[in-house]
């Protein structure tokens, strides 16, 4: 911690401070600058709470922790890239791996004929909600049950692993039973007490970053899960509440090397949530190999138009496609960039 | 809802967007402008899907819903304020109500210190964390059944209102046995399970603002709990999200005369999760009362220095009393304000 | 300035950091903690530059200065509020000023009426545009010289002082000669070049701040003005850009008793840029007075839906008249807290 | 323009308002939804103003454009991208033009040794400050006419054209005399006396998008330029202010996918601004070669650690060389983009 006195803090005030960051078991460097005095304490204890502590003593201008609040998710904890394998997928790995499907299960026809699709197309993994979180109480809030039972059909016809979202803490064990992977949605990323059950769902995790949540927090939520035993997270930017309207919301694709200097979880992108629009999807999904995420989602609906939700940025299959072939040559160059890495630590 | 075409868009793209907004049961009216083709439908049917689907739609450069998207907690459902009756307390009626206490429960010391202190002062309800969200996994998680004990037990002594914060569905029924009124914290804003759980719990809510939710997210969300069963629900501005720094959040104090405008929900503030900064608190608690809000939140703590979570936005017992005291002229002037806008009305 | 190593930093980059710190004239304090190693740095120097040099050092996490970068506006060069003279006004003084009038200057008719009109009411000065920064080349740009000479007429009539914005360096002569005061837009708040001919422009300075500027930025650019020789200067908040969409920006009332706490010049808020409507302007006038701010500034013509800029800010004469009513016993408040802190001082 | 009234708007201001409609050259029409009533105004003339008008004539809820504000800058008014000619470079054209060198131009032999370093790496385009915008004012200023002779030498060693920064509208000629291109800084893209200069300065101008500009905004500042008489505009987007900090700004990279489908100008990027971080640049420059820009901008200086300005993110000559050689088959792909792309048209 770096604690700064106000300019014209008394003796006393420093002392105080002194004795304090004593009492939580650090020791003190008090170092007496040109305007002000900084303490610098030194040692292990419990930090956030000494912190908080020393912002509410008389005299204190600022207390700061150094070191960083996350541990288990650290590259200090773990130098190498987290291989998270879910069911025949494994993020994290040697493979660019793309999430696709619809926003929400719908029908069987709809959720069939997507899975088949995507799957020939490339992708490893199949996206779909039953359980919808809506802005609305009047909007559709997803097949549930008889959702996740379409979600393991598709799986058994195609091969996908299945990841869908889930809720409330009450029904991981439902979701689990159908899923290969559990989703949290960007409105419950602090959702903690459904972040501690997930602790003990025995499905990898992916955690979306919440609209308005720093890399910080985002790695907190994460460290939530893992704390409370589940080390299989990957992380999923989709997408930044800012001033911008032009997009549903702004595209932090420099999330990637922040994160990848930061934590051994994988990190997947999400350009359909981040911008709104289906068209921006295949020069995004282009910069998503680019820059070096593990993976992509994106959604995909045999008729965007008839979609329940999420229309305006879904591909159709004809899009993917597509959108599949032109990433092909960049996933190339991706592997490359990886073995070299790879290489270079060897 | 109006439906912008692109420019360029064919005579079959205006046909199928109008035949679209048939099928969903409204009226067309086209509108062919100098550069493009403007499409309006009027009626009654289910506008998001409509509007989602039409935004998917090959041509459609926009399509925007104009009616607001929520009815029972709007100002057309209901001209006159709501009285949220909270035990002894009243938000929304003749009184500007001043809801104190430390941020999370602590000891039977505490909040009992506490509660006499901020009841003597003028306080009408105490507030206190028994189940305390926390970014970190390592942080003090709260006392959970023990706080709410507690917390019944200062109720008991004193008279106040108990208003705590309940962080899953799960939790509900316990969380309504003990408390005369439950929060819902700001990273729960969007926690849809548990706003529709809310519906059924027989308690009034407070529903505190999303960190990066807009005006009208509050408000969908306050729809839930209420379309769900629970019309006693209170809004509370806590601080927005935004490139500044200087303080924890922006005090988004505009928001309480856009609320006033919109919904007849009470509105309360919180200046000092909005700040972050006890020396903040007294002015911005003034402007509070002076802006029409219907109540106020602060945290209280006998030794901020040593409290558990929050100790640099909370005021000493000392600070709150001259608090109340610079804020009693506001409050009266509060009166005539809210005295002359009933007889304007009467 | 405090400087965090890397975790895994070499004994040599931390010895090169204290060679390069003490290059710059710096005694170097070096704390080894658990985790890595921190370094104070005490003394005088070119801190931005040596903060700024070892940034780019390897080996270096973190360097953040301690002391704040500006210096003449802040509370430490000078306690005491200062009183700025606007010809017959005072800013920061024992009243709080209300500044009135049309967002542009748009005939000698409409001048004079307002200005009338709100001398009437107790403004002190008047405000109006000859010079218009907007958005697109092709809107009003303002009636420049000859709205110049529009302001001067007004002037004689009613003795307020006149303010007006600037938008070139080329300009300041020019306008000094008609102006008592001299207003720096938003979107100049860092147009540097205009800032240091403002220090010699004999007039003093408004300066807003900037649409997405920090407060450390806003007294930054005010320390331009001041350090370039015109300690006249006055800060303006007048809403801040975030994602809320409900009003045109967010109205960031904490920045008064922040900017209280860190500089000597007057605040001055502006709550009809920061909504966009003139019905929000009245609740929130009161909240300006309440907060403690040095005055206020409003948009007022005779015609709102006429105005050539800004109408659905702009209160109508009446409208305005009944607010300077609504805010008298506020104001009288504010005189009373005034009253007190100079007693408290004394 | 569409026209929403009120809920409860009255028949007198329906018909005012159809009035001023009239007034202002449209045509009407009126449609009577389930709630409201909503108007349509139809036909050409001065919009701004006449949507002004409107948002502050009684009972109006909300008067929106429909058209966009821009015209000379959009793909209606030229559907090819614009081929911006900056001496020996050509932007917008057949190569992915890298423009490389310091922030601050600072002596001979820095720039010398940057110059002859980035063109051996391929870039075509040598950039340095010889006036800077700095955010103090006691920070280096910039070597000004120095720096300015200085760049000429390096373009005529180097034959790289030369781009830099003009901050005040008394300086475009100045400037013009010695660089290929004038760049306007973030923090004067709405500097609109400096913007309509350079619509005379009969040079090519790179605009800068700034830190909370909207796209429709960074449009609007080159219609400026464009429509003052200066076709040969670049749009740059160099990352927008939010609330995360773990990077400087935050790269928009959706601004360009955005931008293609808006403009004709081309659009580069600049990820060492966006992100304040030279390690972070070399994924961000492979991303932003996928993503479809036209170039792209770096800061190199021969030793970052001695830089006046901005050392944290600029790349050493080697780290250059090697993200040049990084990105080289991404260039390759990129021109198979564009060269399908262009089949397509033809």
């Amino acid at each position: 911690m770096v604690i700064s006195m106000k300019l014209g803090a008394t003796r006393e005030q420093v002392e105080h401070v002194c004795k304090r960051i004593e009492d939580f078991g650090y020791k003190v460097h008090s170092i007496r600058g040109e305007e002000r005095v900084v303490i610098a304490a030194v040692g292990s204890g419990d930090v956030t709470h000494c912190v908080e502590s020393l912002q509410a003593a008389p005299g204190v201008e600022s207390a700061v922790r150094i070191s960083a609040p996350y541990k288990l998710v650290s590259k200090q904890y773990q130098a190498e890239k987290s291989r998270i394998r879910v069911d025949s997928a494994t993020i994290g790995g040697d493979d660019f791996v793309v999430i696709a499907g619809p926003c929400s299960v719908e029908s069987e026809k709809q959720i069939l004929t997507t899975a088949h699709a995507v799957a020939k197309a490339g992708a490893k993994m199949l996206r779909g909600g039953a359980f919808k979180p809506r802005t609305s109480p009047y909007d559709f809030q997803g097949l549930e049950l008889e959702g996740l039972k379409l979600l393991r059909r598709a799986r058994e016809e195609t091969g996908l692993s299945i990841i869908t979202e889930i809720m409330s803490d009450k029904d991981v064990e439902l979701v689990a039973e159908y899923a290969d992977m559990l989703q949290v949605g960007a409105r419950n990323m602090q959702n903690f007490a459904l972040l501690k059950s997930l602790g003990k769902a025995g499905r990898p995790v992916m955690l979306k970053r919440g609209l308005s949540a720093t890399i910080k927090e985002l790695l907190m939520s994460a460290e939530y899960v893992v704390a409370h035993g589940n080390p299989h997270v990957v992380l999923c930017e989709r997408g930044i509440r800012t001033f911008e309207t032009a997009t549903r919301n702004t595209f932090d694709i420099g999330a990637v090397p922040v994160l990848n200097e930061l934590t051994h979880l994988p990190v997947i992108l999400d350009p359909a949530h981040a911008t709104g629009k289906s068209a921006l999807i295949p020069p995004l999904a282009r910069a998503s190999v680019a820059v070096g995420a593990d993976g992509m989602m994106v959604e995909v609906h045999p008729c965007p138009e008839e979609a329940f939700s999420d229309g305006a940025q879904s591909l159709t299959i004809e899009q993917f496609n597509t959108m599949m072939e032109d990433i092909l040559p960049y996933i190339k160059l991706w592997k490359d960039v990886r073995a070299a890495a790879a290489l270079a630590r060897a």
